[in-house]
C-alpha cells in the first residue's frame, strides 16, 4: 500500500517543529516533489475537534482519556490525510506522531509505555515513519520560545494567551518529556536523527536536507 | 479498590434498556440503596462531546477512530462517574458498557474482535460488571420502536428526527449486532442473562429483580 516517503518532526515545545517542517516542505515542493505537510493532532474536522477538547485549560481530561483521544485522532488523521497521500506517492511531512504520544503520556504523564505502544501500533496498523527529526532543546529555551509565539498568535486559537494546556505543564513534566524523546532516538537511532539546539534556522534546515538526500534518491531511482 | 456492584444493560436498538435500567435504578433506591444510574457514551462533559462528533450523521468517522473514541469516553465516564460511585459503595447501573463495542464494532462492523478487547482491557483497567442483562429484540421490532421513540422526542437531541448514525446504519449491520450480543451470552453465560423479546415490561423488570436477588442479598451479608 505505502508508497510515498514519511517523515516526522518531534520536540518539546518551542522546539521549531512548525518552522523546520514548513521549510522543508517548501524546499521538497521547489525539488519538484507531491508534499503532504500535516500535523497532529489536527488535519482532519474530527482530528481538530478532539483538539479543542484537548487544549481547553477547564477540561478535566483523565490521563488514560487524554491517550485514547490522541489515538482516535491519529486513527482519523492517517485514514483520511497520510495513507492516501502516501499511496498517492507524495511525501508526508508531519509534525508529531506516535514519538510524541510516548514522549508526552508515557514519560511526561508517566502512563504504562506498555499500554501506549499497543495502542500507537492499532491506531497506526504498524505505520512506522521513514525519517524522524527530534529537535532538542532545552526546556528553559523551548518554553520561551513557545511562549513568544503564543503572544504573537491571535487569540481563538489552541496557543491562547496564557499558553495551552501542555505548555502549562511543570518544567518536571517537560524536562522528562525530553528526556523520553533523548530515550527513544537511542532505541532507534537508524530512524530518529537528533538536532541539538543552538543551530541557526538554516543550519538545522540545511542539515535536515542532508539527512534526508539518500532517502530522496533513493525513492527518486525506485 | 472496587466495593459496591456493576450493572449493565445491552441490547440493540429500541430493546427497552433505558426503560429497564430506570424502572432497575427507581426499585434499588426504593429498597434503601445507593444507585447511580448512567449511560455510555454519555454521563460526563468530555464524553458527551465524544458522543455529539459520532452520532452526527454528517460526520465521517473511520471505523477506527469510532472504536477509539468510543474507548476514550469510556475511560473517562469510568475515572469521572463509574469508579467513584463503586468505591462509595453504591450500585452502578450502566446502559452499555464493553460487550456493546464487541457487539457493534466487532460483529457490527466486523472490525478486528481481538484488537476491541485489548482496547476494552486497556480503557477499562480490566473492570467487568458483576452482571449484565442482554434485553434481546428482533432488529425489525427494536428498529420501529427506537424510531417511535426518535419522533416523539425533541428536536436537537442525538435522536433527531431521521434516526441518529448508528439507528441509520443497514438491517444487515443490525442483525448481526444481535447476533453477536447473543455469541457473547453463549461465551459468558455466568455474567450475561440474555432477556428474551416479547414480555410486558413489568415482567422484564420482575425478571431482573428475580436474577439480582443473590447478588444485592450476599452484598447486604457482607
Amino acid at each position: 500500500m505505502k508508497r510515498g516517503l514519511f517523515i516526522t518532526f518531534e520536540g518539546g515545545e518551542g522546539s521549531g517543529k512548525s518552522t523546520q517542517a514548513r521549510l522543508l516542505a517548501d524546499r521538497l515542493r521547489k525539488m519538484g516533489r507531491a508534499v503532504e505537510h500535516t500535523r497532529e493532532p489536527g488535519g482532519t474536522s474530527i482530528a481538530e475537534s478532539v483538539r479543542r477538547v484537548l487544549l481547553n485549560p477547564s477540561s478535566r481530561v483523565a490521563p488514560l482519556t487524554e491517550l485514547m483521544l490522541y489515538e482516535a485522532a491519529r486513527a482519523q488523521h492517517l485514514a483520511e490525510v497520510v495513507t492516501p497521500a502516501l499511496a498517492a506517492g507524495k511525501i508526508v511531512v508531519c509534525e508529531r506522531y506516535t514519538d510524541a504520544t510516548e514522549a508526552y503520556q508515557g514519560f511526561g504523564r508517566r502512563l504504562d509505555l506498555k499500554k501506549i505502544r499497543v495502542l500507537n501500533s492499532i491506531a497506526t496498523d504498524g505505520l512506522r515513519p521513514d525519517r524522524t527529526f527530534l529537535l532538542d532543546v532545552p526546556v528553559g529555551q523551548g518554553l520561551s520560545a513557545a511562549r513568544g509565539l503564543t503572544k504573537r498568535l491571535s487569540a481563538g486559537s489552541a496557543r491562547a494567551v496564557g499558553g495551552d494546556r501542555i505548555e502549562r505543564e511543570s518544567t518536571a513534566f517537560h524536562k522528562r518529556v525530553r528526556r523520553g524523546y533523548l530515550a527513544l532516538a537511542r532505541r532507534d537511532k537508524k530512524r530518529i536523527c537528533v538536532i541539538a539546539w543552538g543551530l541557526s534556522i538554516d543550519h538545522v534546515h540545511g542539515r535536515i536536507l542532508q539527512e534526508l538526500a539518500p532517502l530522496l534518491h533513493g525513492k527518486r531511482n525506485r
